[in-house]
């Protein structure tokens, strides 16, 4: 199985692409998708749209696991952060990807360290550790995105 | 100028289409795209997207003028909408609309108006009134997508 974990933002969106057969993961590849803050904000979707289609293009994932918002105190970037969540969707389902899991932030960190209260830094060396990895992804949005990814596979290993 | 004025959400979509020539409207389409409730989100903003581009592709609209949002009680309905309104403006943007305007309720309530306190019902009748309609148009998505689309109209202008 394939699994693209997306964590998700305008300005930064974080991917990661695991390989996970016999309870085994290997990462295929991980990284961003920045825009540009002079863009005008529907630029940045078209990018964010194109860039998502050619990741699947590339890797076919069967599924994806995406973050799940929350709002904060900054609800303009909240707003943008939810429209370009919309569009990572739309290009998840446009490019056949039938099996999205949804999941917040403390979802993610229980099913990596097993512990609600445990800190980002723990979160990422934990999932290091159960990618086999040599240092810890950079940047963080792309570890964040692996997490979820791991997260996902635990989620959909019943399916 | 054909215009296209929407009125975001995820299970309806309000849209008008005007022509807007030597100051006189002239309308040529407006209703709702709506999706069903029990459909998978992701398959909803698909939905909406088709739907716009077909929007786009009949009438060609030059610009589109669309509603912005506000947070207001129901954090998780004001994401969901915003995720729906990402993909619209992403369906404007790959179908060529290059000029798009954003709106706050009070922008479009003052544009119709000219006075912040009118009510709900008064700019509806107040925008019949602009766009020479025997009635108000149904459903109250299509006559709020109409009256940003004259707010467009009146700020584009200048253009």
């Amino acid at each position: 199985m394939i699994i693209l974990g997306i964590d998700p933002g305008y300005a930064i969106v974080g991917y990661g692409v695991l390989k996970y057969i016999n309870s085994r993961f290997t990462v295929l590849d991980y990284g961003a998708v920045t825009t540009p803050a002079g863009m005008p904000f529907p630029d940045r979707l078209v990018e964010i749209y194109d860039s998502v289609t050619a990741l699947t293009g590339k890797y076919r994932p069967d599924t994806m696991g995406i973050e799940k918002l929350f709002f904060n105190t900054n609800a303009t970037t909240a707003i943008e952060v939810a429209e370009a969540r919309g569009v990572v969707l739309l290009a998840a389902r446009k490019n056949g990807i039938s099996l999205i899991g949804e999941y917040t932030p403390l979802q993610v960190k229980m099913a990596i360290t097993g512990y609600g209260q445990a800190e980002k830094r723990q979160v990422m060396e934990m999932t290091r550790l159960i990618l086999n990895l040599e240092k810890i992804p950079r940047p963080d949005d792309a570890a964040d995105a692996l997490a979820v990814g791991v997260c996902h596979a635990h989620s959909v290993r019943g399916f």
